[in-house]
């Protein structure tokens, strides 16, 4: 979340991220800027933004601009030091990034740095941007410094860096990770996805399109395309599962597509059942898809403890599936002697499913129908999604009837590669976590 | 919840109360005993119980048999001292209450006892019990003592009260409180819901019946009906609101009987619509059972935002309808340019449906037409459930056209209590919060 | 700690017991009453004031009297059931006491008491008084209900009753607590030592007489000699440990008595020596009178160490002496070479002097002669000092000679309980702990 | 604290840092290396060692290798960033920084390193080294590296620099701060102050000389002299108030010197006075001396306080020098009548003092003799002492005679410099702090 131009610009920033701490639950930051002081302040810490901001006292942030980012490990360990936005002094001034991404040759321009001089205080790739910024040929102007740092870099990032005069929003010329511009009471505001937008009252201006760098300062918003022209590869796991429903992301409104993908599971893998019971919170959109297109009415199988957030103190004599039991309950009012279609948006390791299937016969169920609304996950993500090892997907081991066997369901069904572009309304996504093709390519090939 | 025979009594009880911490945020407490060797033990704070047992070592609490209790502000002051279970060394060894459910004559019990010579360390009615017991006559056997102790108290309780070497549970005459009894592992187990079972994988058994005692020790489980008999009239808020929907409750699934609520809701007051959409979550189970009996499809059109739990910071130049927008956003890509069924099971002072409504509205929704699954709640408990007073509660002062004026709601229906006792399945039920006919009278009365 | 008559009385309560911090570092509590709505509210806590007030805010506190009080275990365990002042509703209305001292017939009392129908919370002696105030015949004035109450209780008291009118002082009978009573703008104190006085600036009047009972209300001060008239025996182990140096504590200096002591010490022993090196702080004042007395040079040959107050992470490879060397560290400047004499208040197991001796030998001292400024400590106190129990005091076990082995001095000598009687200026003290003979009694008699 | 070649390094590194918690008590931490896989880590966090270690798991912090350091602002905001170690990856790998003193040319490297591209992410000038050392030539030795790099700092600083196979300590050429080496069960150790050593159990070997670096490794130990010889000019600080007096500094153990200062203080200001009253605990030692020196017994007239270490609530009614209060309290059974000599180590703005004169005043005294073991402070430090403002000190300001007359004191005597010079061994100090004389000049120079 960036805000240039209001006088609660940290406030503004605090809340907007707070609005997508499903992004990142590892720490948050927010860096404030007043231009007419050219000063700088920073309040972070690790865990959630909640309890970081905790009775925080604002006028500790003051000034017109901030930038605000939930930390995600998707490099670096997670330690304060990794703990974005990132503010360092440089030639240029100061100067605070936040970075919603991965970068994928991040060895080799860190121990080019490295040998050219440079310190690294933490793990994470955003350091790099300092870096480069820092070292960009003087006689350049501000844009063109940042821009030739960043064609330095492959990868994905949506990128907010604030200067001391002015704010700076780029998109990745492949436009892997999401960014959109908006307008708050004056103020220009920019955000990953359009929820944050509603939680403070921001109007949604436009997405900035990839490779894009808006500028914006006390003189306005202006735009530049400084990359090389390359094919736009957006992420398709944002519908999928990274983004929250009531965003618009890539333009379009995430609830939709995930309410698409439930129709085409429908479609794709009709089953002879009573109910359509959603995993809750995650499966809930797809299965009223799924409900709707297939005519089998939806009903609240499994039932959501609202209270953890913490680890539990489990008996010695184990509960058996404590972990799951713990969040979701199976309802047996609900599912007693029923022939159910369970739907969710994902099956990464396996061990979660086959718990939950067992609860749900414990609960009465009979015959169990599982059903995906997206394809198996075979691959890591190298773009900024955190995935496990390909080893540790399921997915990549076994076979979709061997998945089954294991979960223990009577039958499962994924929705196809053709059926998730069809409801996200085109092909022209990144979709190497389920086809192991990546557009840019992988940290091994650098 | 509570626990005789197993060797982690406390620990089981622990996760039988988190089970049920949407009955009780304000403090938790378990009490433990080692029968052998006559020694209680104890573990109280405020707070949630994730937080009061956080990292805590159940070592701590060694015995065989538990209690635990949340607590839920229904008499008293929100003060460590009032945090059950109580505990006391009395004329008869240790004991520890748990009360679910509120006195109406405890004034003047409590007069009589301090006149008497009683020190009172609390202001919670709970601690009348503790004294009446202590008091009673030295030559009645135990469970006479504590009948008699019980005979002198009106209003509404279930009780766990743990004795040195055995643990009675105790459901009042008018059975206005739920209390359901289980095994697990060779254990015998109370709980309030049966959701409590199911987390920890006990079996429930059976609901104890309005004025049963049942007292179990070493040498097994007895039951007596000590009371004179008197008309049952359960309290039909826990299938409106108060019980989790996976929970048998008076010998019947919670969920169900939601779900036949909005069905009524449906036939009484139709919506010409295109979508259903439910409040999250206090709305969605009736959300369902409308949209199946309307023929509406069901969407998500206000997304839950899952990390609250805090007080928020926000900015002074204040956010419309603030309050209401860090829990729920408006999906404007569900409800743009759509008339809309808003159903929810309660309004209670009114202004967080106003919110609602203003921030739908401002989301594209056309018309409005707001349902609520329970009839006006125009009266406030004195049996246990923490209700405002009458005149802060919207319709007891407003006509339902009042209400939906105020709202803003382009219409407004609510369950009627006819509709109502046939989605519970008859009409014993105290229902005075509905219809101001007290079952046992009012505090006014004592 | 007690106020009446003050606007901020509840925040003087906290300074006065803070500057008694050194009586009982276990918990703390304050009372305060408003008079004018008989409301009483409480703080307390587990651990240091300064920790349980952190950021307090008093607007919590409100009212013009108030008692405060620092738990030291003597009796029941160290959990917030047993922090005072206690408070409870009884038949006379509110009532707050806070007691230094320890009673002798607890158990006979509490069986009496709880057969007779009582309740009692916690496992302090403490709740007793309150018991015994609340069962008072209603038809005695309020002093004769108190004093009644009192008279049926034995052992060591100096007790603060705060009633919703007045606060009353009460010191027991043989005096063996401490009481004093001051004056501060206005308003009249209470405290143990005169230091709390001190450190809000208030002035001393007067100690309060062995049982005497003073009673303040807004009508003025009135004194009472209700009991039966017994032998004064106040505690002598006030002016040899317990109480501050520069208190006034039975109308007398504590520091000219240590420092006699120290003179005393040095005509009882003396040593053929080059310097004294006291132990800090207990036996600095002591080793200045030893110095002054036997003319040998006095020098800090002890270094303490001013950060302490938590638990200190060892290595595995454990260092030797940690303990003491945490605290304290042998100078090798001073006493490299040289033969001293090493002064300290007592010698309770024995442990910590043996390190601190092998500590200074290590660090170059020739002969050490070590002195303690009190007789041997043989016997544990009944009367409201916490001591070890008897098996584990080594002057019970040991002779003079045996201890001086054990602790590798080259010379041990004790001050006589003659010449600690000559130090205190009269032989009327009780020295139980050194001399066996308990003018009470002990609990084994009830 | 530097140890290497130790299984525990960590630990002893935190048990040393906590033995000289008195140089800092803004932040502190600890960086360990496992040379065998070149992985350094760390803990590090803002107020005192105890709570940032507090059931710290040491497990954490492996190797055989590691520095600690205690945070004393005198350069940068005291913010977490600035907290040391310091520790970065650089071109010649892993390198971990921590720096005792201050550097005086800190702004102009500053901007010349950053005009070079290097990003700066604390204020403290420790930073600096990091980048010096960074960007050192590839082609020099690590020696030369690092040596060529301190050549350009002007200032003070005792350094231990870890890094992936050793451990360098060094000592500024005009060997401002102290550095000491010791051995500790086959391992070598670093401290500012020997009483690190004594904690550990450590044995003191020599001092580093001014100019010299010691390099400490798997092969062993060796000696570098890199720097042009320059006069020494040890900070006489080190003996006046900075060190404890159990530790040796400059080859002399503290205590003694500043006993010294106490006798020359009473030849060249006696007082005709019946007692010398130490105020605890810096005046304690001189104190000692002069009661020597001139024959007037020293008494307790001033007692501490042992719990404080936080902020106090103070009542609205503001209780007069209550600041001073809370710590020390006048003793009136000691200085009641009498004429005293108050003895301390330094008068810095004088409200203290003069707080301390009234009470103890108000307390009895007589004639009050304030007598000051050091000249007047006139100067601020630049080379690590954390000093106010000249214009802050009272002696920039006053005569003698009117601090006299300030602080209320009947006579107040300093001691000459030439009498601090006599007690301190020499004259070739840096006394800047009373002289003005700055032997490596000040920032304004550079």
């Amino acid at each position: 979340m960036g805000v240039w131009g209001h006088r609660e610009a940290a406030n503004l920033a605090y809340l907007g991220i707070f609005a997508v701490q499903h992004r990142g639950q590892e720490g948050a930051g927010v860096v404030a800027l007043e231009p007419e002081k050219k000063k700088f302040s920073a309040h972070r810490g690790l865990g959630l933004i909640a309890d970081i901001f905790d009775e925080f006292d604002f006028e500790k942030l003051p000034g017109r601009a901030a930038i605000g980012h939930n930390r995600y490990t998707t490099a670096g360990s997670n330690v304060l030091a990794n703990v974005q936005p990132f503010y360092s002094q440089v030639s240029r001034g100061g100067v605070a990034v936040a970075h919603n991404g991965n970068l994928i040759n991040t060895d080799s321009l860190r121990n080019e740095l490295i040998r050219d001089g440079a310190i690294f205080s933490s793990s994470s790739d955003t350091e790099i941007f300092l870096h480069l910024i820092a070292r960009a040929d003087p006689k350049l102007s501000l844009i063109d410094a940042v821009t030739d740092s960043l064609k330095r870099t492959k990868g994905a990032y949506s990128l907010l860096i604030l200067l001391e005069d002015r704010l700076l929003a780029v998109r990745d010329p492949a436009g892997l990770r999401p960014l959109a511009m908006g307008k708050f009471d004056g103020a220009v505001v920019f955000a990953s996805e359009t929820c944050e937008f509603d939680l403070i009252g921001a109007n949604y201006e436009r997405d900035l399109e990839p490779g894009e760098v808006v500028e914006v300062s006390d003189s306005g918003i202006k735009s530049y395309f400084p990359f090389a022209k390359e094919k736009p590869t957006p992420c398709i796991f944002e519908y999928v599962y990274f983004s929250r429903p009531d965003s618009k992301v890539f333009k379009q409104n995430v609830y939709s597509i995930r309410s698409k993908m439930g129709e085409e599971l429908a479609r794709e893998h009709p089953a002879n059942a009573d109910l359509v019971i959603p995993v809750p919170d995650s499966g809930v959109t797809a299965a009223m898809g799924y409900s709707r297109a297939s005519g089998i009415p939806i009903e609240q199988g499994l039932i959501r403890n609202h209270y953890i957030g913490r680890t539990f103190i489990e008996p010695q004599q184990s509960i058996r599936d404590f972990g799951v039991r713990i969040k979701l309950n199976a309802n047996p009012g609900v599912v007693s002697g029923k022939d159910i279609v369970v739907v969710d948006d994902s099956i990464v390791r396996g061990t979660t499913v086959k718990k939950l299937i067992h609860m749900l016969r414990r609960a009465g169920a009979k015959k169990i129908h599982m059903r995906i609304s997206a394809p198996p996950t075979t691959d890591p993500c190298y773009y900024g999604v955190d995935t496990p090892s390909k080893g540790e997907l399921i997915a990549s081991r076994m076979s979709v009837e061997e998945i089954r066997e294991f979960i223990g369901a009577d039958s499962l069904g994924y929705l196809s590669i053709e059926g998730l572009y069809k409801a996200s309304g085109g092909s022209e996504y990144c979709a190497a976590c389920f086809t192991g093709k990546y557009p840019l390519g992988t940290p091994a090939d650098f």
